[in-house]
């Protein structure tokens, strides 16, 4: 605890403190936020004044009766200035969702494409017709679009997203062929949809999230926190080895866990031609659809056996389309894992299908914004007062 | 940043960061650890006295010249108060390590036993021998020990070991069965081995080390911090599925690791009776014992495959009995890890073998109290201001 920290980082702190209390507890007088962050009554006055003006904070009425600290207006986030965009590329469609600052949903879309084997020019084009709408829409809201992040299905770093074998695309840097008016981050999809759940799905601080899409991929959350990995590429649940001598895989490897329960082999295994279609033939009792999501059931507990022993993991959200697929799915996943599982651990992790589907990834990614914003309001409030 | 912080609790947390400021980067003088905490030069003086007379610190001669800041008496970590216990249960043997505070090993001793199918009376009865011979030393030499910490492979938690196949232990509650004048906690042996790897050892702050003993564990180091999961076990990297149908696994699964690179399996398909068999065999080019390497090789890599899926791993440090027969084991496994994670990740993780081989555990197990000791020395400054 240095002497030397300076005014300017001392009040970007408080202001964090504050508008952090009010995220987590509120709505909150100004005296009772000074009791739960330490700092004096005239501090806070002046950083709720402050973050009022920025429109991060809004008051509301006369605090409710029994509310311990001396009566007064409280305050709240406010959803009425800041704003924040997810977009997702998916194989299926493009996804735009718009959340405001108290994570309230704004604006969403989505446009049915088929992506696959794609031009990214043309693909990043309709994204890019896609959030000018959610962009203009949310301006007239009266927000304005603090961030945007992008959810592609792949490894990605340093905004580029090195491969998407069902897209076909690789090393792409999809910010070179948009053109909009805010800077778009690129982000793993399994991963933003990992906090998308985390923040708007069960809440609970600790799973692995399972996104079924063409590829299969996890997003590892620790203590409310998302697990990167050395280089941002922990998750790929997709190439971890079901069985070693099995079908060759895109990767350059065989038998990996996307050859058994990728949406590509579910579909053929199934003998159906898109996921509405094996959904139908499920519900109708189709031996064949049947049998093909049971063994992709029993691979996928093969692969999460294995990600359970290096991880411990006592909760699995299965996301993507393995949240439709969940009711034919979860017999034979549990039943492996029960099995495998059973004589070290005891009980098998709880097995759960994902609350958001296919909204967890735009979801996270808007979120994500949502949550730099919280965690260090200053330059809004210094914008909002050189204004 | 609350004003409420109280005296004791800022007087603690400054004991810390001027004995952590001198851990890493001692010897430094009064003035010099004024400048890196940002505390005052009168209150450094006084931590520094409370931190010299507890033991934890020790002055030494004039600070080198060219040193910053004005000159004066420099101090570094003291070796002559405190000391810390590792302890360890092998297979094969019993061993213990006393590490003074500096890190330098002050006793260090093993006794080769058979464990296999033992009575934990029995065995707990040698180890409290070595304890006791250990302290013994360690009160000879004027160290007192601040605690201990025994090794065990196999999962814990709550002071209890919950199974160790390779034993043949089962709920055993070790500390029920010590008659020693300080407590000793239980821990999991690759968990321990891992951060003896990272204190003592490469000192890298990323990688997997793995520990190649009958079991097959591992413990992941991110970022300097063990990785330790929802319930303290993660790491089971010996029940990480190599092929479904495998061999029957203790565990209840099958195909699992362990059946391929155990100590039993190797032993069993290298026809050796014994890691000295198997190595004197490797060494004369037997082709049985040579097989039988490349087999566990290839095992190995496609579960250190899936783990580096899972977890984004840059380096593995292969550990125990794997350290030895790393020259046999490490170009299988690196053909594997390159032919399947070449595709995604470009280039595999790094690989070498264990820089303490089988004094990993012993070392982390004193470790983890020496480093206890560094994060929170206010209460032996408080018993030596008492004493």
């Amino acid at each position: 605890m240095t002497q030397a920290v300076r005014h300017e980082e001392m009040r970007a702190r408080n202001l964090e403190v504050v508008l952090g209390a009010v995220s987590r507890g509120g709505p909150l007088t100004r005296a009772a936020l000074a009791e739960v962050t330490g700092l004096t009554k005239s501090t806070v006055s002046k950083l709720v004044g402050d973050l009022v003006e920025a429109g991060l904070l809004a008051e509301t009425g006369p605090a409710r009766a029994g509310e311990r600290g001396r009566p007064g207006v409280a305050v709240v986030l406010s959803g009425a200035r800041v704003a924040s965009m997810g977009l997702e590329i998916n194989v299926d469609y493009l996804a735009v969702h718009v959340l405001d600052l108290t994570g309230a949903v704004r604006f969403a879309a989505r446009r049915e494409r088929d992506n696959r084997g794609s031009r990214p020019k043309k693909v990043l084009g309709e994204l890019q017709d896609l959030a000018v709408e959610a962009l203009a829409e949310t301006h007239r809201l009266g927000l304005e679009v603090a961030g945007a992040v992008l959810a592609v299905s792949g490894p990605v770093g340093g905004g580029v997203l090195f491969s998407a074998p069902n897209l076909g695309w690789q090393d792409v840097r999809p910010a070179d062929l948009l053109r909009l008016p805010i800077a778009v981050e690129l982000d793993n999809e399994a991963n933003l949809a990992a906090l998308g759940e985390f923040w708007y799905g069960d809440g609970e601080r600790d799973f692995l999230y399972v996104s079924g899409e063409v590829g299969v991929g996890a997003g590892l959350v620790v203590d409310g926190t998302l697990y990167a990995g050395a280089s941002g590429l922990a998750g790929e649940l997709g190439h971890v080895v079901v069985a070693p001598d099995g079908p060759p895989c895109s990767c350059g490897g065989s038998g990996c866990l996307e050859t058994y329960a990728g949406q590509e082999a579910l579909l053929a295994a199934g003998n159906a031609v898109s996921v509405p279609a094996l959904l139908t033939a499920l519900e109708g009792g189709d031996a064949t659809a049947l049998a093909a999501c049971a063994s992709a059931g029993r691979a996928l507990g093969i692969a999460l056996t294995s990600a359970v022993n290096l991880l411990d993991l006592d909760r699995i959200v299965l996301g993507g389309v393995f949240t439709q697929l969940y009711p034919w799915l979860s017999g034979p996943v549990s039943e492996v894992l029960t099995t495998r599982l059973g004589g070290l651990r005891g009980a098998p992790p709880l097995l759960s299908a994902s609350r958001l589907g296919g909204d967890a990834a735009t979801l996270g990614a808007a979120g994500r914004v949502v949550h730099r914003v919280l965690a260090d309001p200053a330059p809004f409030v210094t914008r909002a007062q050189e204004a």
